[in-house]
């Protein structure tokens, strides 16, 4: 019987992986995961066996990476950010039920609310709720009791997959929905392509947001009642009495 | 003119530091922070200088690492976990301020939500919410209002600093707000130490985590609605419809 690691590979880029994901590659056999994921570290573990599959057979992958363990082989399945946060990780462990084999392992990773509020300058200093934006597996209702939860109770909310060909309005409709209860000046960022090529960084008003152009590799952050702008940083505070 | 790293260092074992964090303290002469997370890491970095001030200094602590940086030094900020969420660097850019020097670089870290999630399971593979439980910066009933949102919109829920010496009851303040809305037996689960010696784990319902035992070194995690235990793992399903 092998081993499944579920690797969290953070952003993209090996110096945002940590030390025991690099190590845990490095000791297995096959690389397992979505292509896109696959081709940001393949150059790096050129030995390494890969085994894709495309975004939407995220079961038919996960179900790869166990037999492949129960066969007897050392696997990395390796997902982008976190492998537990939106990632494969319960599914792994969906699968494999109520067996203890085979073993497998979470590695985390730094998921986008950590690196891309890093990009931004500091909005996660305080209270913060994460929401998805994709109803590929939510019903929009939900996402919409939870943005209006968060936005009534003043978290800073971080937005996972704004956008994609398929929903082109999400972002647009979110707004719109945080809008009922924030006003168009609250300081928002967008973080684009964290640790890859083409990394960038948005600050804007919720307003401006609203028309602002996102695609799925995004990471929307909206401030809090006390975010603001100093210094060319997007900050939140958390209030330390002596400053 | 220096430069300053605010450096997240993840649990605090170095396998869990990021390959970029690692570089940035063996690329400094000074290490400022926490006493107990410079005590962390120390031994691996042996040739630096440390410079550590008590818990609730967080503005003499900046103010000396900015100082030390604007006198030609290249110094590490550290703080566990991430250096952004509930971390240094926002007060750092605050009192900044306007300035553009010193150089300010964040880099993120592993935050207890991800490497928590890993040690229990996949609790947070959808949408969630990040609330501290200390009111040492913000009043109790922010805090209460916040859980209750959190609880209503279905979020599965993290708790930072469940609990000090201060101020021993929080947790149970806070299972008793979230009980009001949340079932008795909605799966929980309890990660101490995670990365450092005595790390554990425990899995537990809501209403076992009422009287529970958790000290400042506890994340606390509450499902949602569709987070259940299976193989001894706390999971909280996406909700791929082909599994």
């Amino acid at each position: 019987m092998g081993k499944l690691y579920v690797v969290g590979l953070g952003p993209g880029d090996y110096d945002n992986m940590t030390v025991k994901a690099d190590r845990a590659i490095k000791s297995c056999g096959s690389i397992v995961g979505y292509h896109v994921y696959v081709d940001l570290i393949k150059d790096r573990y050129p030995e390494k066996k890969t085994l894709t599959t495309p975004m939407t057979k995220e079961a038919d992958r996960c179900r790869m990476a166990l037999d492949l363990a129960r066969s007897g082989e050392t696997v990395a399945m390796v997902c982008s950010g976190d492998s537990g946060i939106y990632g494969m990780a319960a599914l792994i462990y969906e699968l494999r039920g109520e067996d203890r084999e085979p073993e497998v392992e979470v590695i985390p990773g730094l998921t986008a609310a950590c690196s891309g509020a890093a990009l931004l300058g500091a909005p996660l200093t305080h209270d913060f709720a994460v929401v998805s934006l994709s109803d590929r597996l939510t019903p929009w209702e939900t996402i919409e009791r939870r943005l209006e939860s968060a936005a009534k109770a003043d978290f800073s909310i971080v937005l996972y997959n704004p956008a994609s060909h398929g929903r082109p309005d999400h972002l647009r409709r979110a707004c719109e929905i945080l809008l009922r209860t924030l006003p168009e000046e609250r300081p928002c960022g967008i973080a684009r392509s964290i640790g890859r090529e083409g990394e960038s960084r948005e600050l804007l008003t919720l307003g401006q947001l609203k028309d602002a152009s996102v695609d799925m590799f995004c990471t929307v952050f909206i401030g809090n009642s006390a975010t603001k702008v100093a210094g060319g940083q997007l900050i939140t505070p958390r209030g330390y009495r002596d400053v």
